[in-house]
């Protein structure tokens, strides 16, 4: 991090000074997508500042793929260019506001796994969808992450309207309980080989950054479908992800130690603390702020759920998206779900607006401001 | 389907004769992969045939994405040029001894799903898994095909060898229960639009064709995670399809009617017969057949399969690949996986290979021979 303030005015104090720096892919009205870094209201185009040309693509992969080594030298130039007065004259031409340009979808998505993190979320879920279970945690829960694959094709990008599922509850029609679900998203970058596990302690070499991302989750769909094989069309529908990926390394200020492991994980998944991220979210419906969850509260980290996706030998791609699953802390206003937040009577109507976005600590001091990401609920075809 | 025989000697009787002509992208030694044709034992290089440089890529998702008017005319261009004999000397130079070029995974693979179909697969599952329940069908399973979603960037192509993967059983090691699951696996070429669904009527639009598969499974892996989010590491860690593509083109002569399904399906899953296939699979291990299991003993039909999948909005993209789940007949040996055979006591050791084939009637009255598809076993990392 340079010692010098950034000459970008606004930046200062906005969650968006040279000590977060996120990614998109941006395009200008009638320009081609290109990969632009945030500062203050400002969006930078990485590619004419590089001149290298895989910051003209229009997906982060060509760019993720190049591993670690790029991504801090990238991060170094780009905190150099902002930082020297001496360049301001050279740097400001490549600056166009935030407002003035669409902003894509990120990452061509390779697979998308969503895990169930949350103790939290995993007890009240468990009280909720098996009432007669007389432990509300699923008998592996404490051993290992336990995971899914979710349909990458239908990963949107922050802003995308999100249709009303139909689906079996066990009639067949549109969800009468369409829910959202709070949550990080992790974006692989660097791959790794087929068969070979990747340790915990290599979680930072693949892992590029973070997005928010909403799971919708038709929940009537869900409990009628979900066993054996788990969710499916109430999951598969849409889920969405922020335009902007913030770097892991605008993290490193906001790392925090585990709320605590009990039992121990198997040594495969041991890792070294501080390895949670003190993230702190917002869940708003129509505007209104309705639940803080706490990402920090979360049991199993990022990097216990990469060494366990990969434990038996898959491999990973560039553009692996893999996320928590529901973030809800311990208060009745921290949930991740309106399922919890409503005890499974109340959910989305037609036309309501979900925003997610999260703050964390910088390395300046302050608070960065993750990207956002939001979707309006469109009402079912045929209605 | 022409009315001449077609002038390649050894077609005729062989599984390849122009009734068949699966695709599959082919690297002869020291060329660059293109897309082949496979007549007898040999390979037409249909790049050269047609001039199209769709057929030059390394994988057969451009040709997919043209969708069915393009496959069509395709297969009317090559039946044509290899069964009239004025062609003979302008063809016979594209073609190669099938021997002589290595097969390459076909397809870039988009969303993976795995399907769980047959109703004996399911019954003889759920009575093993919980034996307790006195219904050993899941309870939505005669309602929908129940599916999830498999990991796309470990699915391999027939020839690769599968690492024995280590996994919690609950304590980390190598599988001991490693099995196979003998699966239809289609391969859909034409997209469809986010948030509409794609009526079973239009399956023959979407769907390019078929491939053998084998979903291996490591099932104490797979017991110990799988609530309540289904099958995760125990699956995920490889998925061998077959290198030739088998066009749906090729199997109109072996449709029949589904065996009957009982209650009807719901009105979005309805589906005009006949909507089955006659699909005669052999499972080898080790070079000698230990089951027989037949396609057109499967409940839920592949057109189902596809409607279930986009009921609730979910969009296709070109190279999905969906599984028909293991199947299974009433015969003891007839069914499609290790632990239905040896009733959970017996699964597959190291250095083990398995073979799935299968036949099915064709257009010109023998029947067709579908790509094989075969995997070694290795031993576990550091065994």
């Amino acid at each position: 991090m340079s010692d010098r303030p950034t000459w970008v005015e606004g930046a200062a104090g906005s969650g968006h000074d040279v000590d977060h720096l996120p990614l998109a892919v941006v395009a200008p009205s009638g320009g081609s997508p290109h990969v632009g870094v945030r500062v203050g209201d400002l969006v930078l185009d990485l590619g004419r500042l590089t001149g290298d040309p895989v910051h003209a693509a229009p997906s982060l992969n060509p760019f993720l793929a190049r591993g670690r080594g790029t991504w801090e030298a990238t991060r170094a130039a780009v905190v150099a260019a902002l930082t020297d007065p001496a360049r301001r004259s050279e740097v400001e031409p490549l600056l166009t506001p935030v407002d003035e340009v669409a902003a894509l979808l990120p990452v061509e998505v390779a697979d998308y796994v969503d895990f169930y993190c949350s103790r939290q979320h995993a007890t009240n879920v468990g009280r909720l969808f098996r009432p007669d279970d007389p432990d509300p945690l699923p008998a592996a829960w404490r051993q290992l992450p336990i995971g899914y694959h979710g349909r990458a094709g239908t990963v949107v990008v922050s802003g995308t309207g999100v249709r009303r599922p139909r689906g079996q509850r066990p009639s067949y029609g549109p969800t009468e309980k369409l829910d959202l679900e709070a949550e990080l998203g992790f974006v692989v970058g660097t791959p790794s080989t087929h068969g070979q596990p990747v340790a915990t302690d290599d979680f930072r070499d693949h892992v590029f950054g973070v997005t928010l991302l909403n799971d919708w989750s038709a929940r009537d769909v869900q409990a009628f479908e979900y066993r054996p094989l788990g969710p499916f069309l109430g999951k598969s529908f849409a889920t969405s992800i922020s335009a902007w990926v913030t770097p892991l390394a605008a993290l490193d200020a906001a790392r925090v130690p585990l709320p605590g492991q009990d039992p121990p994980p198997p040594a495969h998944l041991a890792v070294a603390e501080p390895a949670g991220y003190d993230v702190a979210l917002e869940v708003l419906v129509d505007g209104e702020v309705v639940s803080r969850p706490p990402y920090a509260a979360t049991y199993w980290s990022p990097a216990q759920m990469l060494a366990h996706l990969t434990a038996g030998g898959a491999s990973l791609r560039t553009g692996d998206l893999y996320a928590s699953g529901t973030v809800s802390g311990d208060g009745a206003d921290e949930v991740g779900s309106l399922l919890e937040l409503h005890r499974g009577e109340r959910f989305l109507h037609d036309g309501a607006e979900v925003t997610l976005r999260a703050t964390a600590p910088g390395a300046l001091g302050g608070r960065i401001a993750l990207g956002e990401v939001t979707g309006r609920v469109l009402p079912a075809l045929g209605d």
